[in-house]
């Protein structure tokens, strides 16, 4: 255990890349997409329980998450869950929750982690983290960044400054997602990280630099203290303005420190990154055991129903394709176009098909 | 009506070709896998009501899809439907059938047709057939051939010979299977057409030249005839050879003649042909109304499950491909390499999926 820890998971998300397996009310943190059958925020909560007990760490999820989440975090208290009535972007739940651990522990120390990623070594992932809180129970708002292993334009970067001690560095600065030539610069550069989204610092520092670069969270949180009823908190919720933690603090305030890492890691981006992960066999086919191929390469077949009877998925001569299957949807789409999912649930937004969104 | 005609529906097919919609005991012959709802062997009795009864169509079928036939063509009276004990391919059931229609009038006129084709015009193919019965009523032995529209290797050619009359030719012979150069020059030949497997006869013409030129047939008829009860009847079908009508008698017959004719047809070989029968969208896409495209183009997809819920089909960047699902199995195969379903199906046998099949 790290004295005074309090691990805040962001599980808010609502994306649709995974669809047709994630919807409004099963999103992907839910879902066990990695190559475990555990979901993907119960191997975010369990891989930090060596650090952080259960009653230090935190959920913060949207308030129609919650009877999902809690079903999946059995283990965990019920004061361990943070519904947030209405989207916010990271910043003022970050805050809020920052707020509740400083109101349980004056000396909290908060690590923030996104809910949906995938790590593959849990030793390794936490011997940077206690780099980090050591880093970050001396004053400084931390963060990890990961070594690029391609020229990915989809993430933002930190650029690393001078080294404080060895593997920890100043933060030069933060950069927005960069283009293919600044992409490929920064991956050779060797000073470029990825922006991972996990975040230390004491909360007592972050609510400093909140008041100072962030007013308008500020008063939210006042607001959010005075609320004595489930609709004052709404109310008082509601008027935090919607802003990511990195626009609203990271970008701005002093003393911040990276911690350079390079452990096996993925953001699960779409089902691209599904198949990446998946045991496949050598045509590098994922396919249940069942299913039937031939002349089929490089393909992710996935049967998540939950009714109906056994079903064999047979296919013949193709290649790259993901197919999943869910009870009332099924999917098709090539893995180098899987971003197009969103396109498909643009367009069954537009037919008024809700129900399967 | 066409005076003394009977109707032989073959119906015997067991095909693979249209797996998972297709199954051992529900061959492509009693699914509607053409563009209208009713199967293919409803739809072939359909379209000869105007020249032959109920009473003078006689299915010629599978023991183990007597049931499942009687069930499609519930009008048909009893004696219709002639059950083969044993798969013997067509020359045996061709033989015993004009044996049934000559039993029940000495003359009688037979018309072979497949079970399991797709004409799109009744009325343009009832004119061949009664140019083609009016030939055979005067003894020859005559079949529909069907003028290319392709340099089609998969099918056998007839070689037109010397103009009978207008509209009908004397057989020059008939040419297998051949390969692209050949099947190219048939193409442009104006004389080759391909072999329709649809045949017309005097019972009488038939019986003689099987006992010319198939005695081996002749002997098992006798057998047949002797036979009073129904396993004597399963032995006796079973002493014939297992042999084509082409080459146990049309190969060596004589006074034969072809009809030339080019009316819409497809032998519907693969789902690539239910695509190309298929209405479609402006991207080429036949997919029931419900489904959800984004940049797809050239897909067939359908849905045949009767089970489970609603469900949604959804493609995304995705061309040319067969997506079929039924209650127990779901295909995905390029249109182009629909034959490829066969590999499915072997492997399926060889993993002992016969219930799949």
């Amino acid at each position: 255990m790290i004295p005074h820890l309090f691990a805040v998971i962001l599980a808010g998300g609502s994306g649709t890349r995974f669809w047709p397996a994630s919807r409004k009310h099963r999103p992907k943190q839910l879902l066990p997409i990695g190559p475990t059958p555990d979901s993907l925020i119960t191997a975010t909560v369990r891989r930090i329980a060596p650090v952080c007990p259960a009653e230090r760490t935190l959920i913060a999820t949207g308030v129609h998450l919650l009877d999902a989440t809690r079903a999946l975090l059995s283990w965990l208290p019920a004061s361990s869950f943070l519904g947030e009535p209405v989207p916010r972007n990271t910043a003022p739940c970050i805050a809020w929750a920052s707020w509740e651990a400083l109101r349980r522990d004056p000396d909290a120390l908060v690590m923030v982690l996104p809910s949906d990623h995938y790590i593959a070594d849990a030793a390794e992932f936490l011997s940077y983290v206690e780099t980090a809180c050591r880093v970050a129970a001396a004053g400084a708002i931390v963060t990890l960044g990961l070594k690029p292993t391609r020229p990915e334009t989809g993430y933002g970067y930190i650029e690393a400054g001078a080294e404080r001690e060895p593997g920890v560095c100043d933060v030069a600065r933060f950069v927005e997602k960069p283009d293919r030539t600044s992409a490929e610069g920064y991956l050779a550069s060797g000073r470029h990280f990825w922006n991972s989204g996990m975040f230390f610092f004491r909360a007592s520092v972050l609510l400093d630099a909140v008041r100072e670069h962030a007013p308008a969270i500020a008063s939210g949180l006042e607001l959010m203290a005075r609320a004595g009823t489930d609709p004052e908190r709404a109310e008082a919720f509601a008027s935090f303005p919607s802003i990511s933690i990195d626009y609203a603090v990271m970008e701005k305030a002093e003393n911040l420190a990276v911690v350079p890492s390079h452990f096996a890691w993925s953001d699960l981006g779409s089902w691209q990154s599904a198949w990446e992960l998946a045991d496949k066999d050598e045509a590098g086919n994922a396919a249940p055991a069942d299913a039937v191929l031939a002349d089929a390469r490089g393909n992710l077949v996935m049967d998540l129903r939950s009714a109906g009877g056994p079903r064999v998925i047979a296919l013949a001569a193709v290649e790259g394709l993901c197919v999943i299957e869910t009870d009332d949807a099924l999917l098709v789409v090539p893995r180098e176009r899987a971003q197009d999912v969103r396109k498909l649930v643009d367009a069954l937004q537009a037919r008024g098909r809700s129900d399967l969104l």
